[in-house]
């Protein structure tokens, strides 16, 4: 049995891991971490956990747990990990990070767009952006997981292949992304009460939004040059869920079909990506609760541009799930170890 | 592998039962019977099973299906199963019955409360009143089992012990009950549109909603006597989980934690029941998805009443889940088998 | 045009105020109060305000509020307005108090059921409780006026016919009363977050919340002998309304008629009271936004109980509409001034 | 008092525009026409009109009704008005039509987007399209108004400034539009179902809704070249509100106070339209209920683009209230008679 740890196990993302870890056949959840609910009982905060998880809130130790734990989950603001990081930790347990700490390869990036110094660049070089699809071979020999963001893994893989391809052009791709509100955190806020997010929409850091540079990286990497893109993040009434609707223009003619064919020399044999039938519409209650993704996708010939629909679960694919999924190939375990719920509707 | 076969596949509760039976490790699901959609793929109407479950929707053929299948569940609108049974597929294959039809030993109180003609009532003697947790070992030997109404479910195993142990008076027993919207079916009818039930809510059926006689019959069974009493059940703008809120008056003066013990001596070892700390309140979101049911009481010494709350999740517990608990426990599997799901929160 | 303050302008109940006065004929809103917000542009909270509300926020100050202002609105925590009440106020300014401080007459139930002292029990015999259909008269001549709570608002009405006629037992009252979100009020709890609120629901408060007294105290005038009940609130996952589902020992036999003839009685005359026809039931959605009460009922036979369904929008009659009701009265207004909004469906 | 008459009153857009009628003071509602609920009481369909509204519903016939009332709406499907209307009938009653039939100049284009023979492409020329902060002098003098599609509204509406002024490349338009479940109708369809809708969102209409050539059209005449433009629109679990996210490249380099100037230009004295400070976002919830549109944008040097962000009411100034401006308007009384309404919030 693997041991495993979560720091931010209170957080929405958190929870989601402890979900999927206590029904995972072969890992025990051993540490609970959480500041704010230090010494109370897991369950009492999460009482879906009652009779399932009885533990008891530890305050962040990392040196210690690194002692209990084969792996280290950290759901954690950004700037928490690179402050505590170091040889000892890393030698002891592997560690998969869901915060940004060190998704970019970039430390200037980073240090722009988060406002924050970064206080452990050293481990960079050896950290793996945890997009399983894409970067699996170097995922199973990695001790630093950079676990994707949930906007970005949405963004990253509806586009990846006509990138990857050169179907598109690069430079004119726009993501209007839709979340729902789990992804906006368990902090006491009066903007994510009930009343102020039921009944209405909003789009929100518009051109400024902290996943942009890791898209762009990214999908810099498939392209071998620069990308520059807009983004726009919004907020819905619901709780779980992300819909990516991206446009770009073509850069030859192409059908649904032809299309099809690129994405399936990508995904054919990709368990968690769902390549939807044409005329089919992906939406975010097909994949809920599980770790699945769905992408379809429309060319248009009026505009010459291709609009392509993906959705996930951002607690799960965009968080929990593809940190498990990570996990199973850094411990040698098959990849859909754990993962294997149907999506759940209504 | 048990061979499940559905009729009724693509209401609800009948996309419930596949989503459990497709998870469950002994059951495989051969048959998913579909009067409105005959010919298309079950996955084209629940986009969720994706490549999960690649069956056509076929029409309602009980004979045949019962050829091909260990096991049918019917979940089916009154009186369908009652006007198709017989010896021959009785023979052939258990069934589990999602309707009405043989939960009601009194053929005159089905017809009355039913407005309906009981089309089979010799198979009424064998029937088996599907609630686990208290008739446990008749179910282990049908093959033909009557499984609860979900506001049934919840009512009755919220105050079994206390109609049993006599610690209430039974005739003052008033039922207020809160639903999500799933358990008003898939049919197309305007009063279930998102713009009619969201931001609203209601009773309907008071005084004569047909769970109110299944309710009064279990308990006069726990009592030793006729129970009549108040039901009234609220349709609330959300998908999934009921809430019971029961009150009646206190045969004698007793404390929190003497209710405690008269809980537990049924319910202690009972892993789908989880009897909550004093002080804690059931909320339907801590059982969303799962098998379980949370009851919380609380004695109130001004008006010599007890209140009780009880929370299952309709489609699970109160459905498709108490359904494979059935199969589990009519076929010789472990009770709990393929219904560890960690209730799933946000 | 009379000049309203309003302390507590911020909070939802506040701000529904300022909603109605902006649109009252005869009003002015001369003042928003918020000492969270103190210096801020009201319409920068609350924005739905813009170009309607151009005020700044400013700090409490009753005093100088009362120099500036003919009625002054106080949607304040339970205490505060009795802390800083004196003569020199009241003299000056009329006071519509939406908490607690006025509307028990006796002051030992208001410290026992708040946990609070008492800071001015001086002005509670001049206070007037503000039930506009029940103490219209008192109202017109009151500077100090109780504005009821929104679940004693529904449960009183609703069943008042009942009790000053002696139809019911009111003994046997247990009422179980459902609400929207925002009556939970505008703090920053993580336990009124969208994803804690969303898709659950729960009893709260149970034999224990403080409106149980209000309404005990009111239903005993009306049928001059002390009431004991049960009261139980629910939370929804909605924003606004409120249905009150009260079960009541009819002392006599009687029809759905004979009932109505008793509402009639009290209520014919009542424009913001709508009778039900027989067969209808009390929709929150019917009344969402509207200052208006829909009733309905049912008798049951079977067990001689009544059940009635009341239902308001918590933030209109269940607060600020009725608020505005009240000052209609004390400013010899006709009474539905600037409160004929239709309920805004869907 | 002007007569008002509604074809299709029982769906969503009719039963807002009798809301919305019943409250102005120079309108009477005279004719509820539905042809699903004809001789069933207008009040049984939508309670909230219960003592409000007095009248049957009646079969559609558009010549008895033009002798009945001054002014027709009409909220039917596509191609109802079209095969009904005649001389005659405009003779004696203006109309207002909610439905696509006369907003399209060009019947081939109608044609071909909307799969229907145009019946009535004679009345063409003298309607005139409703935006009446685009169209104002027409509108007066018209007796046969296209009233804007939702979307249509939103999106137009959002980029005309822009558009006419030559800031951005109007083959660089992309148009991502979110819309609440009203926008959808009351027809009783399993898509539209409370648990369908809820906790989830899609895109539907990819690249070939039939607003797209509504859009085109007027943002064609605004810059005076054809617009070819992606237009998008999404379904979100909410009832009433569109957001329109719409990109467009800028052909220089401006500040976001340059094209404030730009919209003030326009705009300033509109009393709808209200362009919002900077760093503020464009919320549905700030216009619920109400006829007012917000703008607000953001500029992007990174990609040289410009995202803009409109909101409305979908059933108010995407629809209803249009409607009433516009038969202010074409009745000579002032804009905003009857559309004071403040958004209400929560």
């Amino acid at each position: 049995m693997i041991r495993a740890g979560i720091i931010g196990s209170t957080g929405y993302a958190g929870a989601e891991l402890a979900r999927l870890l206590v029904q995972h056949p072969e890992t025990e959840v051993v540490w609970c971490g959480s500041r704010s609910y230090t010494g109370e009982r897991y369950s009492s905060q999460y009482q879906n956990f009652n009779g399932l998880l009885d533990l008891d809130c530890r305050d962040d130790d990392l040196e210690k747990l690194s002692e209990e734990a084969d792996v280290i989950f950290t759901a954690t603001p950004q700037g928490y990990l690179a402050s505590v990081i170091n040889e000892d930790i890393l030698s002891r347990a592997k560690i998969i990070d869901l915060s940004a700490d060190f998704r970019l390869k970039d430390v200037s990036v980073y240090e722009k767009w988060y406002k924050l110094e970064h206080k452990a660049p050293q481990f960079l070089p050896e950290a793996v952006y945890g997009l399983c699809e894409i970067n699996r071979e170097q995922i199973r020999n990695t001790r630093l997981l950079a676990n994707p963001g949930c906007y970005t893994t949405c963004s990253i893989l509806s586009l990846y292949p006509l990138v990857k391809e050169g179907l598109i052009d690069p430079m004119s791709i726009i993501i209007d992304a839709k979340s729902g509100t789990s992804g906006a955190g368990r902090g006491a806020k009066v903007a994510n009460l009930f009343c102020e997010v039921n009944e209405s929409m909003k789009a929100y850091g518009v051109a400024n939004h902290r996943h942009t540079p890791e898209i762009e990286e990214q999908l810099s990497y498939a392209c071998g040059k620069d990308v520059v893109l807009s983004f726009t993040p919004h907020l819905v009434p619901m709780m779980r869920g992300i819909l990516v609707t991206a446009y770009a223009s073509l850069v030859k003619d192409v059908s649904w079909s032809e299309v099809e064919q690129v994405y399936k020399k990508y995904y054919e044999k990709e368990y968690f990506i769902r390549l939807l039938r044409e005329g089919c519409t992906a939406e975010t209650r097909w994949v809920e609760g599980s770790n699945f993704m769905d992408i379809g996708w429309k060319t248009d010939p009026r505009t010459g541009r291709i609009i392509v629909m993906g959705t996930i679960d951002n607690l799960v694919k965009g968080a929990a799930g593809q940190a498990v999924q990570n996990m199973n190939l850094m411990f040698g375990l098959p990849e859909q170890m754990g993962l294997m719920q149907v999506p759940m509707f209504p």
